[in-house]
């Protein structure tokens, strides 16, 4: 016999042990995902759920039979399969327009931008741990300047970049439509690496060492005229990189581009952030879903996404997306820019430093 | 000799002259438009100003020998280009994705849907005014399926439909997907089509008249997983159809979809309905650019968007789109259902009525 109320149930344990909101839906989504694969990654990008509370939901499952952990495997039991037909749980369907993959984008006028673009990132600093880094496919980096364009955000403006290991900066540069472009950046390996192929392209980049915990340095202070900026997702890191972001533009009506995604984000994070944008002034205008598709990092082994997933196979193919806003700043916004107060690297639903 | 202020001294009479919030950037942006097309409805297309703003911003310019509005054309004086060369004012630049329309979706698995549905469509009841009515194109109403598909609020789910000139819930009923479609419509005429469609073609559909005025009657009170509506865009008409929307859902974490203009709605409302969407505990979840695309109606020539335009001429192809939102409610999401308090048709932005 099967309860009413057994997903709420999960939930409910899931949620008391993680301290991250845990819904029943989220419970459901997952039996949902394990309908087309076993693998752990691919059951995140689906289900949308945190991955620490994915791994706690996938261990309660097991605990109560619904499905088997076991080594590299996760499959759904017999009682497993009652569960789903009892509640009439779906398989996941997810098709995008195959050209744009969902991202709404033409790289029509910007493919010399992106050939020249993949040709400079085969050299580019890998991915490390120290800084929560992970980038973004060539084409994601390429569409973003695409879509800034679009919106009219880099012709004749300034850009300002918060972190960049995507190289949203040379790619901008590339296209040539910004007047200026700057990164402030914390790892040096970057800020050289920019700076380098900048002055070899004769690009209007510039990049500068900057940690995100103190302020905005006086002189790019209400500078630009757009930002982007790829946050970490601790509560403390969306509130800094955001706000650097804000503090970077000189008034109304700019705009601010950054990915939240829902492998370390839920919905109640989600809601939080939206609050805070609201509590600046500013208001969301675009939020595009799995815009950003991140390359797997070399470091996936040493991070916590790895210690709390319930099976250890690395992911096979790309898991890790977001969602890109693009906020607009109005009369009245708030320009916060204080050191940093909390960790910015860790909270409950973080996991991939 | 041109001022340094010249666009802000524009918004700000305009601002005062329309009560509506007119930036600098608005200005900006129609000059910008102004470069590409002297078609009023495709300046509104293009700037995104609205439209009451859009027309006391070209009487403005023309008053002040930027722009000369005479009988059906609007040009741009050499004081003008002036301007435009001093402000660095860029042509606008609009390229979405050529398979998708910038919507991100697929149709493929629709197009059966699709073909049914133009085929239904060319029957329906046309849009009239007394209702402000206007429907999107037919791909956009099956997109509007396969968007709700791929975010899984329609596989074996209830949808409530409120106003449906659009006929969507023909649409989610041809898909088979959902469970059960109920629509909630002001217009005889439209629940009259889609109950005999619904017989016809044997759907899961059930429409009856219902004016968003009242609350929403108690047999259709939390019962829904999902909800899609295209409110009227005064700030009365989207606290009620939204909050109509919100008291259909059953619990957290269920879904509604609506399209927001920027023709009939600034920034600055677009700021309220997001503070008053966070004030009902939902979660914006998607916001995808001009998703919804119009068909020109037929009482274009009454509205007060005509009426205001400096300009007398029909539009030449579509210029009325929406953005569309996606949210889920969260644990302690208020169902507001009480009366009407004031006017829902008219505001200081909006026009088509």
């Amino acid at each position: 016999m099967i309860g009413e109320n057994i997903l709420e149930n999960i939930a409910e344990i899931v949620r008391e042990k993680t301290r991250i909101p845990v819904y029943g839906v989220d419970v459901r989504r997952i039996l949902s995902a394990l309908q087309v694969t076993d693998d752990f990654w691919e059951i995140i990008f689906y289900s949308e759920v945190t991955v620490p509370a994915a791994s706690e939901i996938l261990k309660e499952l097991d605990r109560k039979g619904i499905v088997k952990l076991s080594g590299d495997v996760i499959v759904i039991t017999e009682k497993g399969y009652e569960i789903i037909k009892k509640f009439e749980i779906p398989k996941p369907y997810y098709k995008k327009c195959p050209t744009c993959s969902g991202r709404g984008i033409s790289l029509e006028d910007f493919e010399e931008v992106l050939r020249e673009f993949k040709k400079i990132a085969q050299n580019r600093p890998e991915a490390i741990q120290q800084y929560d880094q992970g980038y973004v496919l060539p084409e994601v980096t390429v569409s973003r300047v695409a879509l800034m364009a679009n919106k009219m955000d880099l012709q004749n403006k300034r850009l300002l970049v918060i972190g960049d290991d995507d190289l949203t900066s040379i790619a901008a540069g590339l296209s040539n439509l910004p007047k200026e472009v700057v990164v402030l950046e914390i790892d040096e390996r970057l800020v050289n690496f920019i700076n380098k192929i900048s002055e070899e392209y004769g690009l209007k980049v510039n990049a500068e060492i900057y940690d995100i915990r103190n302020p905005l340095p006086e002189r790019h202070y209400a500078k630009y005229d757009t930002f982007i900026t790829d946050p970490s997702e601790t509560r403390e890191a969306l509130r800094l990189f955001i706000s650097r972001g804000i503090s970077g533009l000189h008034g109304p009506r700019c705009a601010g581009y950054f990915g939240i995604t829902r492998a370390e984000a839920s919905l109640e994070k989600w809601y939080y952030l939206q609050k805070m944008l609201l509590d600046m002034r500013v208001v969301i205008t675009d939020m595009i879903h799995n815009f950003n598709i991140y390359v797997n990092w070399g470091y996936a082994e040493k991070t916590r996404a790895m210690q709390v997933a319930p099976v250890k196979k690395a992911p096979k193919r790309e898991w890790y997306t977001s969602t890109m806003y693009r906020i607009e700043t109005l009369e009245g916004f708030v320009r916060y820019n204080e050191p940093a107060k909390e960790d910015i690297y860790e909270d409950e639903e973080s996991s991939t430093v």
